[in-house]
């Protein structure tokens, strides 16, 4: 086999697995990961590959279940993260060791799934207000009994969780050493679990990490070398929803920084996207594009998505 | 650091995370872990180690929530054992973590979860009849409405599943290496995710392994040595119950073997880790001990448990 020198760290979307309008039936989860893990077990051939995921319907799923069901103690927020990285963790792996065999690669290419810890400071601004609503929408009378902060959104009632920003990946030797024995490396699901430090040993927090931002960091540390962000939208665009709507193909970090600070991109989609592209290029990243899961491959072939270079 | 030479594999019974009686709070489980994960990290300086784990209570717990909540599509079994191994390794892992730290030996040591796989033939006789009760307790009439198989126990109606045996560990070589590499790996929780093989590929499949089983057949392909089944016994005895109770602290594998045929040791119960212990030591291990969780290491030096030996 000839050798692989660049690894392609590919962060997929949350809508990778359930997409809009879906409850997430096992069966719905399968079909919709077809597609992109197929592209990256076909990308598997020039590239070392690491995977990152989001989990945002699988841990609203398990909230639902837990105030459902009240027979059963309540896990806290990082448990149910580790849950879902072992849910969609198997998922992935299921579906690149169809897609792997369909290629004729399934005896050369091996992968594995890794339980992943994220590091975030206790003094993150964020844990004096968490902002980041997660699960169930509930009325005002029930959210009134919930033990936990609550917003008022459009749709109702929801929790709200801190999300603080990733500090550094707790595996990433692990993952770095098992990228280079060409092991496609599966990690850092939903942001990863959120610990802090305290001397040298790690204690989970209540918390969710923006899953762009954690990968940044992670393929910041392991030397990743093309950074993909996979969501259900083609890439970023200024004057987004207006007359001026301008897709951007190819942009400078200094230029889509400047339309940051101008606002052009909601903090809760597009924001933290460019905001991890432009955290990843910072720190020696080669390449970064935003792009649909439909389109990875032409995103790393530079032919479709936002791509941000220095 | 001095070369460890030998591999002690350590599967966790489910009691190691939740005691009888206990519901399973997450406070409960931590503290469960803390005796168990304190006398293993010490063993990390003498041994390369593998912890395997039961999910038992985890899995009963994500059942009753599926039951409770009809809203959210239902997981087929296999999704909760992948959840359960993302929660429990979490969950071994910050106990690690925690123990190592306290000896001075987190620098050096590291460790890793991987969700693990375990290949099951769908010639199985076991999947003609299932007959592993699993989940919560129904009533007769909840029961009749239930979409798969139930059984009746002394405590009520409960869900059966398909328990077959484990052919191989699919990351047994992945596991290998990182043991060689001195990492402390967590695997096969629950008796791993059960898979079939058609052609090359994996496909999931609605069954449990017992994990004793699987712990066997992964010592057996990565060569372990030592296979310590710890649980909430201290260990086999005969004529369990009755004025002739004969604890059995070190027998050769033709002894136990004859008590087994005898019927000494329950299905349900020790007779497995009786299989597990014979199959481990049939295949090349070196010693293979059934002990209490708070007697690991005495088991270990020879003083605690019931050994078996060739």
């Amino acid at each position: 086999m000839k050798k692989k020198s660049q690894i392609l760290l590919v962060a997929l979307g949350g809508n990778a697995l359930i997409r809009k309008g879906q409850k997430g039936s096992i069966e719905e989860q399968f079909e919709n990961l077809k597609n992109p893990i197929r592209q990256i077990a076909r990308l598997s051939r020039k590239y070392r590959i690491i995977i990152t995921h989001g989990n945002g319907p699988q841990v609203g799923n398990l909230l639902l279940q837990q105030e459902c069901c009240h027979d059963i103690p309540r896990m806290p927020l990082e448990i149910l993260v580790a849950q879902t990285q072992g849910q969609i963790g198997y998922m992935i792996e299921s579906s690149l060791d169809n897609e792997l065999m369909s290629l004729g690669l399934s005896v050369k290419q091996r992968f594995v799934s890794l339980l992943s810890y994220v590091v975030v400071d206790p003094e993150d601004p964020s844990f004096a207000c968490p902002q980041k609503p997660v699960g169930p929408v509930f009325t005002k009378e029930e959210a009134e009994k919930l033990p936990y902060p609550v917003i008022k959104t459009p749709k109702g009632y929801r929790r709200t969780v801190v999300s603080p920003r990733p500090l550094s990946i707790v595996e990433k030797n692990e993952i770095r050493k098992l990228t280079e024995m060409d092991f496609i490396v599966i990690c850092c699901g939903g942001g990863g679990i959120p610990v802090i430090r305290e001397n040298r040993t790690f204690s989970g927090v209540d918390a969710v990490i923006d899953k762009d931002l954690a990968s940044a960091k992670l393929g910041e540390e392991v030397g990743a070398d093309i950074f993909i962000i996979a969501s259900d939208v083609a890439g970023a665009a200024i004057h987004f929803g207006t007359e001026k709507e301008k897709f951007l193909k190819n942009v400078s970090a200094g230029e889509i920084h400047s339309y940051q600070k101008e606002g052009h991109f909601p903090p809760g989609s597009m924001g933290p996207k460019v905001e991890a592209a432009l955290e990843f290029i910072g720190k020696g990243g080669k390449r970064a594009v935003i792009c649909s899961i439909e389109e990875i491959e032409e995103a790393v072939a530079g032919n479709a998505g936002t791509e941000i270079r220095l």
